[in-house]
């Protein structure tokens, strides 16, 4: 599994639009691309106007080149990208061994 | 649930220290915290000495000021803060919505 990490800077007071939309993009487009396993978009406490948006891919290739070079990507950037106030910023992460959960509640 | 992101930044060539370090840290100092669910570090494909720390409390006050102020918060930096080869940048976020998995895999 590969995390996609998209740092996303939104234009102010399109808050809910923008949630609304990303929502729609990804369960219209992007949860129907080769390789995806789940996505989710979390809003910024102290920066409101940052979410981040985070994708587990089987592998980085699902990611990009695959979805990247679709046809899809088109789609998905007409409907998240005219709420971005710049490029997000998109790296990859891989899992490590550190990872706990709660006994009680993990 | 409120996830604590942290943008870590390791010296060079300390990963493989900095691994086992950051998971004896969670699991011997971080789990025992009140409020804390689970944890884990992504390490970046890109970015080498770049990780991410993702870390879900119950609340906001779980992390800070509670963990925060709390004594064991030296023992997790006297694990962990030799590596840093910069303060991390933490910021906190709150789940929206937009949360999709494959409903074959997710």
């Amino acid at each position: 599994m590969i995390l996609e990490h998209a740092d996303i800077r939104i234009a102010p007071g399109a808050n809910a639009a923008f949630e609304e939309a990303i929502q729609r993009g990804l369960s219209t487009v992007i949860a129907k691309a080769g390789g995806f396993r789940s996505g989710k978009v979390m809003r910024g406490i102290e920066s409101t106007e940052r979410y981040l948006l985070l994708i587990e891919w089987d592998t980085l290739e699902d990611h990009t080149p695959g979805f990247r070079e679709s046809p899809q990507f088109a789609e998905w950037r007409a409907i998240v990208g005219p709420f971005f106030a710049q490029p997000p910023v998109v790296e990859h992460f891989a899992a490590t061994a550190a990872q706990v959960s709660s006994p009680t509640r993990g």
